[in-house]
């Protein structure tokens, strides 16, 4: 596959097969993590890689109390449907976590501080390419609290969640999804 | 190129030759931006595509005065040394603006609404990946100051100049980078 249809054809996936994924190919998406570019290559990014079930039912129940918070709060009614079984269904969760101490210069910037995150999130991109390449689904998923994520994991209270990664072998076929064309969303300045 | 050799090779590109890129060139990388993933699908990115001389000088010439800001602020020694010049030198530079209204129910998360930066982050990724399998060089340019940017590319006030990819044949062989092994920064949770 080149590389344009690995991007095109990466999809979230929200179901997934039991099948666990071998060490080998879990050492592999992590490799292709950190060639992610960062500010000043500080490699703002570790990697907690969850296989426990425990740990996923905490993920889990900690998921539906927010979802339930969220729906409130926000109105949206799909957030009441939505379905996070993904978070137990997966035999792989990697969570990336960043450190606001290894962001760069932009640290200086008023409202800055954040490129660090940047970086991480292009670590995760790299993450389901190559998961994708590898006949892996996954999925992005961001929606937890920062504090309630440090505790389920034990990370350090100067660092931050910023992205739970659910991997494994995709049951049935992703949902088809659309694209705006990116030329509808550029401008020239000529 | 396997995907793996692609997010390996991708290198920060400092030196461009003055080659203009085709525009189906162009195309292509910004079609490799779109099917990044973003929270709802709500795709929170547009682009401007700069090929303008005098627009990359002015972005040139505030890079430079922040820069020299930002090395009084932090007293970081290669901030005095840095070489922005790759701001002129590049054929062609985008700018990635986020909508943080296409942000998703992280906006109702204490501290959220900032998950369409990292959407934002993983199609620069992406455009970055895209580059280089097209034979590109490509740099990801952070050092600026979002109301600054926004007067400079005419972005209405409640959208945000995220990222600045400069692009371009590179001049010369891009400088060899380390990175730590990605298991040295992963945890496992069994």
């Amino acid at each position: 596959m080149d590389i344009f249809s690995i991007i095109k054809g990466r999809r979230s996936c929200r179901a997934f097969l039991p099948e666990p994924i071998p060490k080998e190919t879990i050492a592999m998406i992590l490799k292709a993590a950190v060639w992610a570019p960062s500010p000043m290559n500080a490699q703002p990014w570790e990697f907690i890689v969850i296989t426990s079930q425990e740990t996923k039912k905490t993920i889990f129940s900690e998921a539906e109390t927010l979802k339930q918070d969220l729906f409130q709060k926000s109105g949206w009614k799909w957030l009441g449907r939505y379905n996070v079984d993904f978070l137990l269904s997966a035999p792989v969760i990697v969570a990336v976590v960043g450190d606001p101490d290894k962001t760069g210069a932009d640290k200086f910037i008023e409202g800055g501080g954040i490129a660090y995150q940047h970086a991480c999130a292009a670590a995760v991109q790299n993450m389901l390419l190559a998961a994708h390449a590898l006949g892996l689904g996954s999925l992005w998923f961001t929606l937890f609290e920062t504090e309630v994520m440090r505790n389920i994991l034990g990370v350090a209270s100067g660092k931050v969640p910023l992205a739970m990664v659910c991997l494994g072998k995709p049951s049935g076929e992703p949902l088809q999804v659309y694209r705006k064309d990116a030329l509808e969303k550029t401008r020239f300045i000529r």
